[in-house]
This record gives C-alpha cells, structure tokens and sequence, in this order.
C-alpha cells in the first residue's frame, strides 16, 4: 500500500533541454513524504514545535526512466519500505498520468530515500517518537 | 559606484524556454546584495548571531530586457539608491559578458529591491545596526 | 474577478530564515497564471506547438507584506488589470488562509506581472493570437 | 585525479531547517560537472548545436554526512569513475571549506551520478562522440 500525490510540471521544474530537471524530482519526493505525514495528522511544523525534533535525508537514490515535460500531470507515490528506531526508509516513484483513454501510467522514475529523525537544534541523531512510528508503521500495513 | 558580482547560468538556472526562469534573477540579485555585504565584512549568519536581526526584502521590481541563456555569463551589480533607518533600496542589474572582442555588456534586466531589517525571533522591523548602516552608505560614495 | 489557486509551502519553498524565500512567490504567481490559462483550455505547451508562440514576462513587481511558513496554505490569485495587442498585464495576490474559525485570508503579498507574447523561436514580441486574447479578456468580465 | 568547483552557500539554497535543502546537492553536482566538461573546452550549448545531443541524468546516488549552513564554503568535486560507450559515471563529494586555520575540510555529501548520451531532439540514447569521450576519459588519468 503506498500514499498517492499528485504534481503538475511548471515553467521553473523545467530546463532548457525542454524536460524536468533531475534535482526537482527529489522536491516532488518531498512534498509526498511531507502530504503523507500530513494525511496521518503529522504536520511537521508542528511535530517540531511539539518534540523539538525533525526529519532530515541521510541518503538518497533515484533512477530516471523517462522525462517529464511542461504541463504534465504526475502522481508521486511514497511507501515505507523500512523502519528502523532512528531512520525510515521510503521507497518512492514518480508516474506520468496518461492523456490518452485507456492508457497506462507511466513510469518516470523511481527511488528510496532514508531519513533520520535529529533534535533540531543540534541536529544530532535521536529516536523517532513512539507514536510517530507506530503511526507510520501502520499505516503502511498491506 | 556599484558592487559587480559574476554569475553564471547552469541548466538549474533555465527552463523549457530555452531562457533563464524570471524567478531566478532575483536569486542573482540577492547573491550580489550578499557578496556585497561580505565584501564590507558584513556576513549574513554572523550578522544574525551578533545583532539577532536580519534583512528581509519589503519590495522587488525587475524588467526583463534580453534574456540569458545556458553557459552565459552575467555580471551582476548591486548598489545602495536610498538609505532609511529601517530600510535600504538597493539598485540592480543583470548584464551579459560579452564573448566577442570589444563588445559592450548587454543589459538583461534592471531592478529595484527594498529590504528592511527586522528582528529575526519575530520578524518586527527594526533600526538598522547604525555601524551597519554607516558601513553600507560609505561603501556607495562617489 | 479573479482567479484563485491553492499553494502548500513545502520545505523547498522556504529559507534559513525559517519564511519562504522572496523569490519564490514569483514562482507561486505563474503556477497560477499558468492554472489560469489551462482554466480557459489554454494549455501553454500546446499553444506552443500550434501558434510557435509563448508568453516571456517582460516586468514584474512585488510587494511583500507578511511572511508565509512551512505548511502554511496559501491562495494566490491572478486577474487581467489590462490588455495590450502585445502584453497583458496581470495583477497577483497571495493570500494565507486562516486556520481559526472565521478568521479572514491575510493578505501576504501582492504585484503586478506584465507578460508579452513572442515568437518561441526567436523570442521576438508579436501579437497576441486575436482568439487567446479574446478568451482572456472576456474570463475577466465582472 | 578529480576535478574541484567552489560553491557558496546563499539564502536559496537553505530552507526552514536552517541547512541547505537536500536537492541542491545535486545541483552543486551539475555545477561541477558542468565546469570539469567547460575546464576540457566541452562548453554545453555549443556541444549541442555542433553534434546535436546532450547528456542527461540516469541515476543519482547521495549520502548526507553533515549539514551545510548559510555563508558556507563549499568545494565540489567530479571525478570520471566509469566510461561505457552510452554513458559515465561521476563519483562526486562536497565538502566544506574550514574556517579555522590548519583544519580539514569536512565531508558533507557524496554520491555518484550517471549520465548518459541522447540525442536532443528525441532523447533517444546514444554513443558518446569519440572525441568528447576521449578527452574525459585522458583527463581522469592519475
């Protein structure tokens, strides 16, 4: 079971090769992480102000499959692929809708980024609250 | 007298037109305000640190004259047009480095930007440092 | 009349200030005339491909008035303030929406935006195709 | 042997956290590998017009160790880890420039990103023009 959201290609995700450039797929990863949390009550400005705690990328991969162009619609899904005490990893995909009935998404690119849960004063590492990950957890369950 | 600072435009900088995004000079610009500050011995961060204020932009304007392309190099300027207690406008340009021999610099686009300087814990406006405001009205002397 | 389209600020839109980046809002603005335009069946690659021509923007002016935040949710508006044969002016608003209960937008910040129809490849003004302008000129009627 | 860009840290770059925003990485990445090709004579514009193809991202990896600030120095740098007929590999680090004199510089971030030849026009795939990789390949030799 994954979290679905969708973005629309811009002016300013594009470059002058006429497609989307390849960092701001990594934005569009963001916002569904970011949705999905909030889809489960867990807005991050406010987990921060409650815990004092916040997420940050320890690592990041993505394959890029196919290009996206301006005016394209996209679904951006995020799953969580693993759990750990102190970082989640999410696997994620990046999906053109089709313009044409009856056709299938495609798939544009693909990736797994791992964030850690840091105090965020100092940054350091720390254990993501309980509740925060029993929540993230279950809401994963196929 | 104006500060100059060098840009160059990357595929980041451009979009599926072919040009650099409108959104993205007023980045350029706030690169040359900072370099122009640091050039005074006025770094940012530290600024912060020492004082616990900030410069926040109160108003931009810009005109698009000629547009700017990937591999172009800029100049960018920055100078003081007008000082107040809490605000200071700041003069900018965007001017193409010429590659032929004896060319003259292309202007890209002009523009205006007013920041003012607040409190950065609440964000209220607040009077410029006065050794801050000195430093920057000497720098723009005839 | 104007038209109005929702922005989420995720953490790409913001700053070490903890706001969201000046430039950004420009960003915001052409999401939404860009949403506006494909409100009109409009689409701006389409047009592309069937006038070979784009809209660049030839100014733009900015006044910015309160901060917006990670997670804020915000309404940015676009309505036609005037119509040349070669330019359309476009007057923007970005509002914040209350959270409390019968609590008013706050109006963030606000500028106007003077696009100009050009040959896509050799960026030189042309007119308006008649139908487009007519379309827009006629979705701004009170 | 790798090739070295230095990069600064503006307000752009950082986003509420008070770091810079994980997807920048990857365009202090292009940067850099944008000035190690113009540092061989292989400016990319002009690449383009003279074979028509350009090269375009496949995969991107990135570990983040520690965190960059506001007003931070960074040095990137791009080094030729694999050459295929297609496509290369870049293994890539940033690292922050010490303030504090005799000290190390700090490993930020680092990763491998593959690129691959297309042709511009349709984005198919193909082989690298033998000069082009000729000259990278000479200019990775230790």
């Amino acid at each position: 079971m994954h979290f679905e959201w969708p973005v629309r290609i811009y002016w300013e995700d594009t470059d002058a090769g006429g497609i989307v450039f390849y960092a701001n797929y990594l934005k569009f990863f963001e916002r569904a992480r970011t949705e999905w949390l909030r889809s489960l009550g867990l807005a991050q400005q406010r987990l921060r102000e409650l815990t004092g705690g916040m997420f940050v990328v320890g690592e990041a991969r993505v394959r890029y499959l196919a290009p996206a162009r301006l005016d394209d619609e996209l679904i951006v899904t995020a799953r969580l692929a693993e759990a750990g005490r102190a970082s989640l990893t999410i696997a994620q995909q990046a999906l053109k809708v089709p313009t044409g009935v009856g056709a299938e998404p495609l798939l544009l690119c693909d990736g797994q980024v791992r964030i850690g849960w840091v105090a965020a004063a100092t940054l350091r590492p720390a254990r993501i609250p309980p509740d925060l990950l029993l929540q993230l957890s279950s809401s994963s369950r196929p």
